[in-house]
């Protein structure tokens, strides 16, 4: 049913939002008051908003993952210094290609994300990754928290590597990875690589964030393709057989051409933008700059057409109001009056006393008093 | 992008809930003070709420249309009042086998479920037929409002064939459509077919009001495929392959043998009922007994699992907690110090003043004051 939305309430009180309304009602302090971020152990220096912002700006490298950290806590004092550096910092944002890169476990994705960055390292960009995985709490181990999964990218000094935010939801990680990326942009990378497996929602939350999103899949259309998740496809700009190489590579290009045929019945995303499917061998490096050269052609038209400055600005007003909207129904669903109203009204509807609507109107009676006090 | 839940907001003030709105909140008289409902043109007879109750109980179908009008009505006085009868009624209902219909336009609804509701009123059942179509304002013409297209049905005296409710949103239509059936049912009406067309959501709202939900085709699987949303075939607790008649009917065993592959992929959508295709022929009765022996079995397996009446119960509570987030939506949404300080939150973004978060709070600072006043 996933490519069917079909109306799911949470009648029962839900955690989703909570992390987030954690942190924007500065009153609550979940995880009491940890020590400062930072690394010293035994000096702990207090730094100002200035010390980050100028630190940042500067591309500081320890000053920016200790605002990352600041952006990533969930410590209402830290939450609070992290927004005022991050507003601080809006003006210096925005100048970077942002590329989402999804795919099912397997496909390869960190080894064409290493083969990617050093290549474009080797053109003189400076290259952030960062990675959106919710489940990463769950599944013990963020699909970027081993660096040395990106061994030669990793050690390079115009690379900056950033695992996923840990555990959360994923409107928590959604936020912190877009504050992060923000914060990358103004220390300097001028190219922003977005990591995320093809499970979950967390595609939905990549592809919102960045300007171009590339699906990476293996060879072997007709196992494989059920492998990932429905409706990922419709939502590439480009799609990525990883693996061409040795006794592969002739598979790769029937999937290839697989994938073409599929792409052509699909609405492209993206007004003034066909998807097309390629081929790379993150071993061999074949395909690499023939896969940034489509990113950088698409880049081009939406500059043209002066659309990337509105697209990025849509999407963080999107963005806004998705907050908005989940955090007060966060607000609503774990308040302890509408929860007994709520319980109240399940009751006379089972033993047919009240309508539906008449129980809706009881329940917005409820809410509307309730949004007030919190 | 259909199969992709990407968020979309309004930012822009909208009508979405509007109508529901105006019916929940009874200060608001949208239609003024319309005369009373009912076809005496000269003599206007105030009925009572027992004449409405016991008109509905022994069946009477002028006074069922007039329940049925007032619940259809916008009028707050007529909202009221139709929901105190319905309230009323509410012990009277859930003795029907509801049954959904969709397809996509040329499918052969309309002829089908003429030819299933004969063959259903020859068993000595009492059917009713209902439409949910929101687009039928637009369209001019409700996809039932000729009754002429269900001739012999509609001159049965143990059928009762309603239009879908002319115009509005979907929500409203929804309401509307719920509320008719329980109507027919306390009128003794043992079988409720829902009609919707296979385009736009609808099918979701017929979905989630009904205990079993068919799919009905057409021949040539290629091209009429695409025809088909996106989803529904996921949807379905049975697929039928109409016209299966005449030069037509090899072609229809394919495609149905075609549906039944693609079944075989999907997930059940009800737990213990695994969704097959058929073929009938609306035109001479061929598979019309034999698709409603499976709706039978289909109610059986369900009962005897127990699944039924909890399942029923889970659609009206999920059905009344949609209703009060569109209310509250509708109202936020429409607020004009919400749409005030939303623009403000969007100019403030634009310039690199306002972190997404931060936009965030000032919208929720805003909605809270003024969730409280509407």
């Amino acid at each position: 049913m996933e490519n069917y939305t079909t109306y799911k309430p949470e009648w029962a009180p839900s955690d989703a939002g909570k992390e987030f309304a954690c942190q924007v009602m500065s009153g609550i302090d979940e995880v009491g008051h940890p020590s400062e971020p930072g690394p010293a152990r035994f000096v702990r220096k207090q730094y100002t908003v200035d010390d980050y912002v100028e630190g940042v700006l500067r591309g500081d490298r320890m000053m920016l993952a200790k605002a990352i950290t600041l952006i990533e806590s969930n410590a209402p004092k830290h939450f609070a210094l992290g927004q005022e550096i991050l507003q601080r910092l809006l003006p210096h944002t925005g100048n970077s290609v942002r590329v989402g890169i999804t795919g099912v476990p397997g496909a390869g994705k960190s080894t064409f994300i290493e083969a990617l960055g050093n290549y474009l390292c080797n053109l003189g960009k400076k290259v952030a990754v960062l990675a959106v995985d919710p489940s990463s709490s769950v599944s013990k181990g963020s699909i970027l928290g081993d660096k040395t999964r990106m061994e030669t990218l990793s050690k390079r000094s115009d690379a900056f590597i950033r695992p996923s935010p840990s555990g959360g939801t994923l409107g928590g990680v959604n936020r912190k990875s877009r504050e992060t990326m923000l914060l990358c942009e103004a220390a300097g990378f001028d190219t922003i690589l977005v990591e995320t497996v093809g499970v979950g929602q967390s595609e939905t939350a990549v592809r919102s964030m960045v300007d171009f999103f590339l699906v990476v899949v293996l060879t072997g259309a007709g196992d494989d393709l059920q492998g990932i998740k429905k409706g990922v496809i419709e939502t590439a700009d480009a799609i990525l057989v990883n693996k061409a190489d040795g006794a592969n590579k002739q598979k790769a290009l029937v999937t290839r051409s697989e994938y073409e045929q599929v792409l052509h019945y699909l609405r492209p995303v993206v007004e003034g933008w066909a998807p097309k499917a390629y081929t790379c061998s993150a071993l061999n490096g074949e395909g690499i700059a023939e896969i940034w050269d489509v990113v950088m052609t698409f880049m081009d038209i939406m500059e043209k057409r002066g659309s990337l400055q509105s697209r990025r600005q849509q999407q963080t007003l999107d963005w806004v109001w998705q907050m908005t909207e989940e955090q007060l129904r966060s607000e609503i669903l774990n308040n302890p009056a509408v929860i007994a109203r709520t319980a109240e009204v399940r009751e006379e509807i089972v033993h047919n006393r009240l309508s539906a609507t008449q129980a809706a109107q009881a329940l917005l009676d409820t809410i509307r008093v309730e949004v007030r006090k919190s």
